[in-house]
């Protein structure tokens, strides 16, 4: 099972149009990657330059299937980087290979740090395909609640302090950021509030090479099934 | 509340290319609804011919946004046809109107008739987009299951009797169809299972038509409120 | 399906032994209903003034049975007409045309124009009725909380606003009014709230128009089959 | 808490009409009381011989409080004796002493013998109120399935075997008999399958008996709290 | 059923090695038991003083089972004398007689009298046990909150009152005390609050007595059956 | 955050007392883990050779917690090695590191790569507690069924092939092993029925290396707080 040679090419698949996001959320899952892994980006050609709300999400998910196809057969593991964003049971269906959501991994790491999970998100538009995101992997029992830290300041790591401690006063044993790579805000709320922070990327990274290493791949029964008859339908 | 004046102004969404498709559904409404109902089907320019599975579903979510965003301001209530597809928190955000998606019509209305329902779908790809459809609008405790019937014809009413009869035995006290207008195959089967036998679009019509009249629409609070700023973003 | 000829005769049946509150919601009935429907009230003759709570409600469920027993065969649809009260399901079982509950179709309405439905009733007794109301249709996921208006006056709509923005602010999409007609009440809402706010009476209307024009009717497998032995037990 | 002087006086309520059953469920009740405990049965003065499916408890259930009207502060505790019936909650905020419906003792007293309960019933029309009455106490996810056991005779125990097997073999833990002191099936099931078998009634007999001495009664909060102006309404 | 002859013997298994713990138990169970009953008390020999969190109610769990396996046969009934904690399953395979855990005769009995509990307890660390202890038995849906009566002194009843009334407003119908035999904080607050207050030892006691007296016993199929061969594993 | 240097030091706790399966799991766990991590195996000093059961579960949580305690501060992460077995949050309060069941582990994996997960297992004592395992981790809507392999033999592993197929064949997208390191079972699996095989010791891991490296560790906020009063009590 575990001898699986050669490198592992792991694919992000960014939401979103912006190539500094994709520059950046390349950089985070490098440096947290085995020497062994390497890490591409897909950028969507459509969609938008920040992904948030459930009509960005549907259109994003599209946009991110698109960039995916092309990469059929050229990468050992595909990451999904938008947080509550939709398209995960498309792209299993669509790719041999794992797909990881970090919306997934960052909630199943959490889960296996506290028993409440708290979500701190960055815009009220982001708290449905989230809760939705949430509900349809099974987990709503875990999940305490969304909180939107709304003066905060992506840029200012204390900005989020405000709301990390909102989440611990309403019961978080565990504080999960809504986004993908907030490394500096994650270190921020760890040391000053004493509790395990998650971020899905990072933790996407390591679950999708673990899974690449023990030769696990997704499930083609029935629901991600790929009927070859679609290939002519790959735009 | 009651004094709408002038035609309601429907919009059906395809989910799929095909305008024989467009068509056909059009005229299902039209029978059903209001003299004083007009009806406008947006055929989507990209995605496939006939969605099946939950690849297709996000493409196709996204076409029928992209068309829906060219109608803002110019229909009085919109229809998703597409049983079981993704797509609706997004036109809901999108659209000031009501949005009426037919997984949801058919649903509720099955509800109303019988405590079990019982979904007779035509391929094993589309049990998992319908199930967590299902979900998400909160009422998987009364679907009994979704039924594949196999190796049934639409164009043969009597193909899908063995399917029906697998639900009734299973527990279902009606039947939803997995399609959309499929007013034969409903009528074959009412008449000859005595059991009601649901289709989601001649439904979703009049629902749709009935909240327009009630001047109800859909919340523009939270999860569905659309930041101006992405009128750039419409395709 | 749709050449149901003749007008639609729709049967009330009021919750109440009040001959006021019979002529209100027959008005507010007839007033949306479409040109070819007929609308009767049936009035309980045992029963209280005004239902209130678990007991008032299941006096309210037999004596409205009764009334209803008299219209077998002699209607084309029933609206049971008391937000919250118990019966609907002997009501299915008692006869051959759909029954639509206004909890069942206030609530559905409510689900189709945003996702968490805040209910707002005029009476704390109400809470337990309408709560396991809800949770027997399967949609306990989609209610949010049920506010109870304590100093409201039904005749000063804006003695409500104060109970609708306290839904508001806790997360609500949608207000559901636990009533039946309160048109007045419901426009003064939707003007100063900007959000929509649902009647079930007026939606139940239209939905069982709809309902009777499909030729859609009761289930009558299992839990509302009807043993023509009990022909003899109707009162 | 425990001292209570004087017996304790136990009410009763059948749900049917029929004044052999209740004399049957007074014989079987006193039969396992405390000899300090004496028993009364209410018998309803409307309703059927025989309560089986949705309509006939909702008549029932208003019938069983007419008569408790009657009881108010003359009994120190209340058994509704339904199998699957309607009205606890109106009886709890009817009566000032505790009231146990047999359905809540012997699905409760089930759920401590085992994990998945089995209930076996007599009429596929009680299937419906059986489910609907144990989800609203909370339990749903304890009961394994309500298995009809089409062809057996009360007076024949052993005809009950076939069900009962069925149960077992589907995966209940213990067998819920969906009637009220059926101890001859009761005793012959347990001495042939080899796993307790529940009878609700002689369960909520000890169990009220327990409430009352240990000085518990209804809560007035809220969904009970009686309305000293309904007194008027009580027939 | 009823021919239970000679005296019921019951096991109290206390969670922690206080011999003060145990003597109190045993005296406040007498107190309530029939005259016909027996009561011994089983102290774990290994432990801690007082059981508090998840670590200290694994480790009680082995200790009580261990004291169990010694009154294999030599006892009617057993009651686990510890609120929230682990080990009733594994009792229950273990022995031969109905055991009833406090915290489900507690809860159980609490769901009788009102709709949503509220759980008052005396320290943090009991809130996981307890809430995931209710969830296992299925009657998450009824547990309203589990309150922590932060400074409240065991000794003092009235230090209790704060909590009950934190309770009562958050909408609790009844409270359910998380300790054993607490009878004077229990007096104290129905006195002051007006809700049924209720101690889970008294009424495990009297289910435990009923249980025997109806010859119920728990179930040896599946998740309980005994492997004889584990005989050579008991300590 | 990825600044940890040293070797990871891993402690699998075993859940039983067998030196064999401890060197057996210990090579398992070798064979995976990255080259700078080191694998220590605890062996229980007391409870069973085989933990099969809920008794034997609940024994075996304490014995190895008893371990746990003297690794206090000399692991960085601790994997529990006992499917479906009772303590982790007993576990999660005492160890200040990541602990990873391999039931989690296993689950989560495998709702990465599929829809409704099969599990297989060798003993039907083993279904009621990987059930209850699963139910409070908050998965259970993810599991299809526990099937039991009856005449399965760990040493032949084309045996599980029958209760492979019957996995399969229910609808299961993804097998769970209910063992830890059946790896020969795993890989015939794989090969013959063409779905992932899960197998929940590699899959804790890699998962507990990644949170080691992520620097993420479990809370010890609320349940998972350690009373250092508590060190008194650990053995």
């Amino acid at each position: 099972m575990a001898d699986v040679t050669g490198p592992t090419r792991l694919l992000l698949v960014n939401c979103n149009t912006s190539g500094t996001t994709s520059e950046r959320i390349r950089s985070v899952a490098a440096a947290v990657a085995a020497e062994t892994t390497s890490v591409d980006v897909a950028t969507p050609e459509f969609g938008v330059e920040r992904v948030v709300g459930f009509y960005d999400s549907f259109i994003s998910a599209a946009a991110g299937l698109q960039m995916m196809a092309r990469w059929r057969g050229q990468c050992d593991g595909v990451i999904m980087v938008g947080f509550g964003e939709h398209g995960r049971e498309g792209a299993r269906q669509l790719m041999d290979v794992p797909v990881v959501d970090i919306t997934e991994a960052g909630m199943m790491a959490s889960c296996l740090l506290g028993n409440k999970v708290g979500i701190l998100a960055t815009s009220d538009l982001m708290v449905g395909p989230i809760r939705d995101s949430i509900a349809a992997m099974g987990l709503a029992s875990r999940l305490l609640t969304i909180h939107v830290a709304s003066g905060a300041d992506p840029s200012d790591p204390s900005s989020f302090m405000v709301g990390a401690q909102a989440l611990l006063a309403g019961g978080a044993d565990v504080i999960l950021l809504a986004g993908a790579g907030m490394l500096e805000i994650q270190e921020h709320l760890m040391r000053n509030c004493g509790v395990p922070v998650v971020d899905g990327l990072t933790t996407a990274v390591k679950w999708c090479e673990s899974l690449v290493q023990l030769s696990l791949t997704t499930s083609k029964l029935q629901d991600y099934r790929w009927d070859p008859d679609k290939a002519a339908t790959l735009v």
